[in-house]
């Protein structure tokens, strides 16, 4: 498969680049950056020094389509939705990692995302990359909405307790915690060392764009609209995103009963890892990793379901979820270059 | 005032000494540490040479009582039970860091301690020293129960609202986080370096002994018995506790209500301050000072209330704290030696 | 006394900001910040709310100069020179804590600061203020180039030998290194957190504007012109500066020897600590403090010596030592307001 | 190729398993560990969940040795000088990645590492893997002495000027910088995440078991014997070593003369890669991976070099490079499994 990344400079695109340098069947044809074009990747990256030289290009669509087979859009939002269409109509497959193609409703991308919003016609068209759910549609899709990396650790952590419906939909909370690698490489004072660096921050409370992302899935599962609270947290570490999740019981359950769930739920998903009871996970445990791991306290006495999950935010949360996409896609075993350990420690 | 600290070399133990070397009227007489003892404190901190030169001693109770005026335990659970009789009946004033006397219910303490309780006599004499409520009771105390690092955040972010009757208190849900002084000096594989950098961890989900410590006073405040969802993470910073709490409204009162309330409650309280709207608390805002941070967000969506509390778990949630009682309890104004800014950045 | 900072939102500012509010005589009459003019204090440094409370302006130096009698410049290299000279002229004292005062020769400071000089009459009238060495001067100065942090740090470490004539002048190297508030609160790349944590760089080898600062004053108290190597490195953490150096010994000379010589160089100088043989120091023992502490290793296999010195790079390496410096130039004991004992941990 | 690693369960062990997991030709036969045997390694380090289930071993010699080609000793020193004579008779290969067989002359080891060395005949039959420069020695060997982490990075960096008799070999002062893995995953106040995280400390000045290792090399390479000057200090970071090297140039020779002599050096050399001019290297760009980056500064100034290398100390500096040479001693290509991207950011 010959392959060009749009935005290969951010995080999210340099994680793209070393998991398909890793990967068997991928050719990297194209690395796209407008804001360092016409430098050497190397010179923009000193790390890549060896492992891959390349020439960063500016978007030259005709020319892109012609070569490849699958296009990834490793950028800001607001972007891939101007460039997408063009793509599609070249018969080229589209993967993007931003939110501009994960809202069906475009009143709620432009409420949440402040801009306008992508055609109703490719929304329409556009695949929910959370592919333990929607493995089927990720198989027929032309272009794949991939997840956000705070869905794709809640989703994953409440979906089959919601599915089941052991716990109640309008009583989810959802306390998130993020690396400070997901802010991107954009400099600010909020992700400058000195302020970040041993502190812990509460960020957009109630207002993060991917509230709607995860209340759309929840409905569309569960069938009931509900909405949910979402906090965020911005940790003193670059990698890794931690959901701890709380929802009420319809009847008591205990711990290991949920496990048993989940278990059976995730059979045959190999990037998903129940935990056994009494045993948290962590992010270190899936550091650099497509692995997403989760762990459950059923507390009798208040009646509560506690679900922590944990994944690495640049891998299962947006580049290498983008690969397992591509696989399924491509009718690949999903783990083709994936197969990695976790970087411990 | 002459001191003594018991437990002078644990993390709580060598911050009541910074902060009782900046404290006018605080004469240091006895720095006790049975696992030190007959050293030099400056051997077992570096940091103190020159500062403050003093020989550890071990536990003399008679001879200590003779000399002192107030005694500061700072030991892990379990110790100060012993010791604290004795040293009341020598009339010396007692100020317990650890959770011995904050229990009323002795059944609650061998539960939740796993240990066996202070004697009930003692357990009614001890005054909760959350000052901010209870300041008349600390004034006239003879032994104060120093609150522990998590209820001091959540007990100050939740009481106003609850005695008001503004959220339903059994809707509580608190997502506590905290550095990794909050473990102690004791070594173990959870606080070595390379396993806790780079990591965030959930822990004792549903049994941290901090539950019914939280659960106690809001029953007392609210006149409801209710129970409480507690998760605790550990966070790869050294100083700082977040938590974050989530309760449902009785029925919508604006997040500028909320801020007036707030405000309103702890008029005249040096060591609260109240956030602006859109303005979240951090743990570097408060870092090696006594400030506790509150800031809200009232949200229309779903009904609920999120209160982020912020504490240096050293200072505020432990030696601070303790200083704050104790000029209290003297008759001093309760900011007597610890007027300083947060370290920052 | 009524003091003016000028560059009161940079990280030296903020850190006079918290050492003078400590200061018993020390009154705060003008915070000075050009960028952030017309904002509160703690609308900018939210830390600050309730501890200061004061509006930001922009510098009118007339008006300032009736009020206070002394101004600390906090500014960037290039700002104080502009200013410095129509305060002398009113008759108020300065104390800049950038770099432009420092080096008597003009063309050395066009040649490593690439900016012109301030005027040769004023460098002439700027006194040094490293006051362990030259306290006299201080004392009797109007205007003080108080020292860099690499230079502090390095200067105390190996005065007393070079002086003794024990080492060699033409063998120095100083291997620096050094926390990222050191590099300011300005945005980049070099300083984002994703970018600094979990990594170690070396920068600006041979080319840092501090080498010629320690030539001269290693030339002025030795009598002997040598270039020294000097490399300095970026460490993953907020505050703290450690020089690690390295010189040939005249001849051999014991560890216990070289202590003893340093005993007695600093006695009477509150600020430095010098170590027992064997115990090395470490940035965090020194923490928020004004201490400088030095180890020793002299190694009878080479003959050279290795010199270990620590400070706090925003304390005794910028705010701390001005503070210091004021006092003494206004008679005070130099611990007035910074007889504060580390944060630790 | 079947494959055991004693000491499976420290870092460098896990670092193996990593690694050769991701080996087309590896066979991970045994995995044994004294310590934590008859547990399966998910419950040790719960990151290998899913990755790799085995039951950790006690190690029965005479077993493994029917059942594998090479044994991997990934323990500390002192251990494997028992068990590797066994292995080598009944002609299984052995690498042993602790210090037993570095050092040739066993009253060295005796005096650096306070232990009894290993046999003379079989310190003489162990061949030093550093493979860049005994490729030919590795081929053929039957035992491997994988390089220490300080001087692997150390003889990298100073090996081509020096055998090229650019630098004076009397000269050379390394000053080494670790991240926190390095002491392994022993717990210890040393290593407790509150004494480390935002700490830089020296330790072990003059005293380090790899000096002996260095000089070794430099005397074999250099043919003049020499003392140099060692330093480590504690870096808060999880992995990642700087070494920083000062020598005193023969003669004068520009930046781009010492670039040019190493390139030429190292050519053909996969896992070597020199930074141009006025690129320095950092320890994040070698994450994870088996590169040694190596940059250069040549001063005229002082007609000093100051070389700066970076690895990363559990890759290159422990299992990497014993997987490397495992390839190159069973005739496989050099880079087979670790042809691995740097982890960034």
């Amino acid at each position: 498969m010959n392959i060009a990344i749009v935005g290969a400079t951010g995080y999210s695109g340099i994680e793209l680049l070393r998991l398909l340098l890793n990967h068997p069947e991928a050719n990297l044809t194209y690395l796209i950056s407008n804001s360092q074009s016409n430098k050497q990747l190397s010179e923009v990256y000193p790390h890549f020094s060896g492992v891959k030289e390349s020439m960063l290009k500016t978007l030259d669509i005709p020319k892109v389509a012609k070569e490849v087979d699958v296009v990834f859009f490793a950028t800001p939002s607001g972007v891939s939705k101007n460039f997408v269409p063009e793509f599609l109509e070249y018969g080229v497959k589209c993967i993007d990692l931003s939110g501009d193609f994960r809202l069906k409703d475009p009143l709620l991308y432009e409420k949440w995302y402040k801009n306008s919003s992508a055609s109703e016609k490719n929304l329409e068209k556009a695949v929910y990359g959370l592919s333990e759910i929607y493995e089927n549609d990720v198989k027929e899709a032309s272009l794949i909405a991939n997840p956000g990396c705070y869905p794709t650790a809640t989703l994953l952590g409440l979906l089959p307790a919601l599915k089941e419906k052991w716990i109640k939909s309008d009583s989810i909370i959802i306390d998130g915690k993020s690396g400070v690698s997901g802010a991107g490489r954009s400099v600010s004072i909020g992700t400058h060392f000195a302020e970040t660096n041993e502190n812990l921050k509460a960020y957009k409370l109630g207002s993060h764009q991917h509230i709607p992302e995860i209340e759309q899935i929840l409905h569309t599962e569960s069938g009931i609209q509900s909405n949910v609270t979402f906090s965020t947290h911005l940790v003193p570490m670059t990698r890794g995103i931690m959901c701890t999740m709380y929802a009420d019981l319809q009847e008591h359950k205990s711990t290991g009963e949920i496990i048993d769930l989940y278990k059976q739920f995730y059979e045959g998903k190999p990037f998903v890892r129940i935990r056994p009871e009494d045993h948290w996970p962590t992010t270190k445990e899936v550091s650099a990793s497509n692995y997403c791991d989760i762990g459950f306290m059923s507390d009798a006495r208040t009646g509560r379901l506690t679900i922590v999950s944990v994944i690495d935010n640049v891998v299962k949360g947006a580049a290498g979820q983008a690969v397992q996409n591509l696989n399924i896609m491509m009718g690949l075993d999903a783990k083709t270059g994936l197969n990695l350990s976790p970087v411990y420690p």
